[in-house]
This record gives C-alpha cells, structure tokens and sequence, in this order.
C-alpha cells in the first residue's frame, strides 16, 4: 500500500474491556449497582444477521474488539497512518436510560476512565466527552466538569433521542460547549432503545436491515430542528458533527427546508439566513458508511451539491462491521478534496 | 400562455362541501353521530402560519376550494389543458381515526359521494377509492366493493400510519388491489394525528415547517418497508404511488439501502434483485412539492441518478398553498421526459 496522505479519523469505537472497568470511577449507590448488575444500557432489539463487529479486530490480549489502546494503533493508527483517532466509545446510549442520575453516572465514570486509560498513556488519541442529553443540565455540568482536560476535544451523545435536538431544554448542553470551545457530536444506534422514539415516523422496522436504512431519517429531523429552533443563531461559534448518518440526503434535505423556509419564514423569525447557509457553517459530517452508487461520478456529483470538501471529515468506525479504511473510499477525488476530507477539516475542527 | 404538452395531472384535492355531504350514504350509527358531531377526524396540530388552502380556490357558488366541480375544471382543468384529473380527496386521516369501524364507514360514504357527485358527472375525472390501512381486511373489502367503477382507477390511503406500510397486516390491501389491477397511492399529512407515530424519529417537532419538511422521512421509512418486507416479490403487478413526499432523497435512499442489503440480505431472503431495482420498477412518484435548487442543473443530476423520466408524474397538488401550475416547474427536461411525466406515465399507469 501506498499512501502518503495523513489521515485524521473522526469515529473510533474505543470499548470497555468490561462494565468492571467502570467500578473504580462510580460512587455509590451506582458502584454496586453496575458491579451486580452491569451498566444497564437499554437494547434496542435489532440484532445484526452478521454480528456488528468485526471478529479480526479482537485484540490478542483478551477482551472486545477495541478495547486494548496498544493493538488499537497496531491495528488501525499505523497501517493507515492515522495522526489522530478522535474515540467515541459505544456507551451513547446513555440518552435512552430512563433514569437520568443512572445514565449521568455512567457518562461521568466513561469519561474518567476514557481520560487515565487512554488519553494519558497515547498520544494520538483524542476524546469525546459522553454526556445523556436526557437531562441537559446534568450534561452541561459534566462538560464543564470535562472539558480543560487538553485531550478531550468534542462532546458526544446518541441521536436515539426522546426529543428533536434543536428544541430548547437541550440548549444547556450547546451553551456550554460553545463556551469551551467543543463541538458537539450525534451518533446512531440507539435509536429505538430505551426512552427514545420508535425509530421511524411509522413505528418499528422489523429488521437491523431497515432499522440500519432508516438511522438516516432521524439525522434529517434532528438538522432540521436544530436550524429552525435557531441553535445556530443563539450559539454562532457552535460546531456540530453528524457522525456516520451518511451524506446523500443533504441536498434534498436543504433544498426542502430553503424552500419551505422561503413560505414559511414568519414562524422562526429568528432566523436570519436560508437553513441550508447554516448546515453549511455549522455543521460537519463524517464519512462512514458513505453512500456507493453504481455508477461513482453520482456521488462526486452530490459532493458537488453540498460542496463536500469543506463539510466532511474521514471516518473508519473500527471496529463495526461495516467499516471503511482510507485507502479503499472516496478514490475519485481531487487531491485537494481528499486532503481536506482526510485531514484538514478534523484537524482545524478539533484544533490539532 | 403557449403550452402544446398534454396534461395529465394525479393529485387533484377534491373537498366536501360540508361533512354533511355524506350523511346520504352513511348507515346508521354513522349518519346521526356524524350529523351531530362532524366527521371525527383527528388533526394533527401543525398550523401553517399562512394557510394551507389556497384563498382563490374558493368557488363562487359557496363552500371551501376544489368543492364545486364545474369551478374545478374552469380553475385547473381548462387554463392548463389537463386531460385527467387524478381525485384524491383531503380525507386520508381515516388510517388515525381510533375506531376502525368509524373509519371505513367515512371512508365508504366518501367513496360512494365522489362517484355520484364527481365521476359519473364530470369525463376528466377519475376516482382514488379511500381505505383506512388501520383495519386491513376492511380496507380490502371497501377496494373489492369500489373496484369496478370504471372511472375509479386507484386506492388512496395516508402516511401517517401506526406501523411501516412493508409489513404483513398491510398484505390484504395489495393483494386485494393487485387483482383489480389498481395501484396503491399514499399521501402525507397525516403524520403525527390520531392513532398515528410522532412525526420523527425522535418524536414531535416544533412548528409546520419542520413537520412539513419531515414528511419525506415518513416515505423513505415507508419505501425501505415495502422493498424488504417482499411486497414487490408478493405482489409482482402490483404498482405503488408516493404522491408529495419529494424525490431528490431517492438516490440516497436507494444507494444506501442496496448496500446494506449486500451484507445483510441473509435477513431478506425472499428478495431476488437489489432493493433499488423494486423501486424503478414498481414504484411511482409525484412532482408537487419538487425541489427547487438554487441551480437548477443539480436537480436534473438528481433526475439522471433515479431515471426519473419513467418514474414521475405530474401533480399540482391543487388547491393547496404551494401547489404547482404545468407551465412553472421542469422547464429545462428535454420534449421527450417532459411528454412521459406529464402524460405518459399516468396515462399507462391508469390505464386512460
């Protein structure tokens, strides 16, 4: 392989080697809880015909795929020479728990852990602080409680949410971001679990196969909200990331909401700029599972419509099963356009 | 105006006069309880802060828009030389309605006030049999009593659904309109009323503008339902029409559910072609509302990615307030796609 580009990637699934990793960082009652009873996560019931994660990324030292920080960067960081990996984790169901303290004390202890284990012993990596939008005012204090930590350079949650994200309880939680400098991340996955919504606006798919197809729909929502609630006027420096939502739906969802906003403008005053100006300035998407046309030049011309360059950012979401590596995507590109998308982007968003 | 093209256009909203129209057809309890009370549909509680019928669509003889056929023809029929008129009615809330038995009695009396009033009266006109999906075998029985009208040419039901249109309860219904050789439309705005599912994936948004650019969420759900849950395999002459939901979110739609059926088509056996290929050939959808990009060559990219000259017709949404006029939308297609989505389409379609 020959690859000389330099890669950020933006969505690495770091894991726990177990929920008894979390015991050190929890108080009680949660500390007994946890350790009789595991991190009580809700399912969501859509099981994979595949398994989600990928067999050959179990690390040699024992545990789950992920969850050995060492044969993390043999096995993703080296071979694609891979300067930052920005971790996620995979606890982001915490937004779908139905007691807002559990899920509060399961983020705080992540994070801590997220920090001594892997920030402070590996350079590349780069952390995400977990919070449950659930209860936004819990979220905010433990971002403020995060985020001087110089490795941890964004906030991350679940897009499996009770409510659309632009609405107004959730604006702690972009107040305090904006005000430390992170952006705030949304991932899928949780959507159907717990507390959150059926993941369609008909209800349960009955498949992973559908359910998977459909995760795309509740980006749509949650940027649409986010817009027309104004977040982005309220909070002009806020950042916010839609990691592995796809990309492809972008121009029709900017091109409804322009022209919705063109007849429906008097019921959000406050915007002062078309919906699809602030998706643009505002908002950045990663690259896994990117949409693969039969015919490649489709995609390059969707790139075109929402000037991709400027609003995407590489990710491999290792170790899913679905996963991409730099070398094996987004080949047709211009050397500037890759550049960007591979590295530039991440590194001027998380100010490596 | 110099427009040559022939018209054909299939989403006309025929109203009632009044709801007391109906009480001639309905049985008893139906008849006293709708005399009394109203129809009983629920609403969905998204206002349009400007309205959603158009003001000068009202007749001059009295009631509300598009009541009054002879004003219908002279309105829409006659300024923009549309052949057939495709009557879908504004009373698709049935399949929220709480009680089935309700529903299909509305939806009875409906369906046999349009035929005396609408099609036996007036050429143009052709009829879409309303059913409520909440009750499939009654939604069956009402197309196997409507079917042979001649000038009723498809079955109409709305979106906002309590579970996604794929799955098996919703069977009878196209099994019923395969063998009359109708087509099953389906037409958004009634998401989130009734018996319905919150409008989004993560539940209610704020205002109309952001139900309204939502809907199309609710098709995508709806589309990836049909394709996997093996309707098209089932029903193989079975055609399906998504009237309003937009089209420029097929080829993300498409692209990302044939990739994800590459790796999990384990979970979908009775498939036999990609998930796309199921949609170019048994679905069809409607123009109004199209969207509009600022430039207008990314949508005629779109049309290139979906085949859209074989897959669109022409609707004007009528009288509703961001309805569209033949000689205003899809000026630059070429003679030949302008000719198929303006006529051709539907002609074959609806066997004119």
């Amino acid at each position: 392989m020959n690859q000389e580009m330099k890669v950020i990637d933006v969505d690495i699934h770091n894991s726990l080697k177990s929920h008894m990793d979390l015991i050190p960082y929890l108080p009680e009652p949660w500390k007994s809880r946890v350790a009789g009873s595991g991190l009580g996560l809700p399912g969501h019931g859509y099981q994979s015909p595949i398994g989600v994660i990928r067999n050959d990324c179990r690390p040699p030292s024992g545990g789950p795929a992920a969850s050995d920080p060492e044969f993390l960067v043999k096995d993703l960081l080296e071979p694609f020479h891979i300067e930052y990996g920005i971790l996620t984790g995979n606890l982001m169901g915490v937004s779908t728990m139905h007691d807002p303290d559990h899920a509060a004390a399961i983020s705080s202890a992540y994070n801590d852990h997220l920090v001594e284990n892997w920030l402070e012993k590996h350079t590349q990596f780069r952390g995400s602080i977990l919070v449950s939008a659930y209860d936004p005012l819990l979220a905010a204090r433990e971002i403020d409680r995060m985020a001087d930590h110089p490795r941890m350079v964004g906030v991350i949650m679940g897009s499996g949410q009770r409510a659309l994200l632009g609405q107004r309880q959730f604006h702690p939680i972009y107040e305090a971001a904006e005000r430390h400098g992170l952006s705030v991340a949304i991932h899928p996955g949780t959507e159907g679990a717990g507390g959150s919504n059926p993941p369609t606006a008909s209800g349960y798919p009955t498949r992973y196969l559908e359910w998977h197809t459909s995760l795309s729909q509740n980006y749509m929502a949650h940027l649409t909200s986010l817009v027309c609630e104004g977040v982005f006027e309220k909070f002009p420096r806020l950042k916010f990331v839609l990691l592995e939502g796809g990309i492809a739906w972008l121009p029709h969802l900017m091109w409804r909401l322009d022209k919705n906003y063109k007849g429906l403008r008097s019921s959000v005053p406050w915007l002062k700029r078309m919906p699809s100006e602030y998706i643009r300035d505002h908002c950045l998407f990663s690259t896994q599972p990117i949409e693969e046309p039969e015919d490649p030049k489709h995609l390059i011309s969707i790139f075109d419509m929402i000037d991709a360059e400027n609003i995407l950012m590489f990710s491999s979401d290792y170790p899913h099963w679905d996963n991409d590596v730099p070398t094996e995507i987004l080949k047709r590109l211009s050397p500037e356009a890759k550049r960007k998308i591979y590295y530039e982007n991440a590194k001027a968003l998380y100010h490596l």
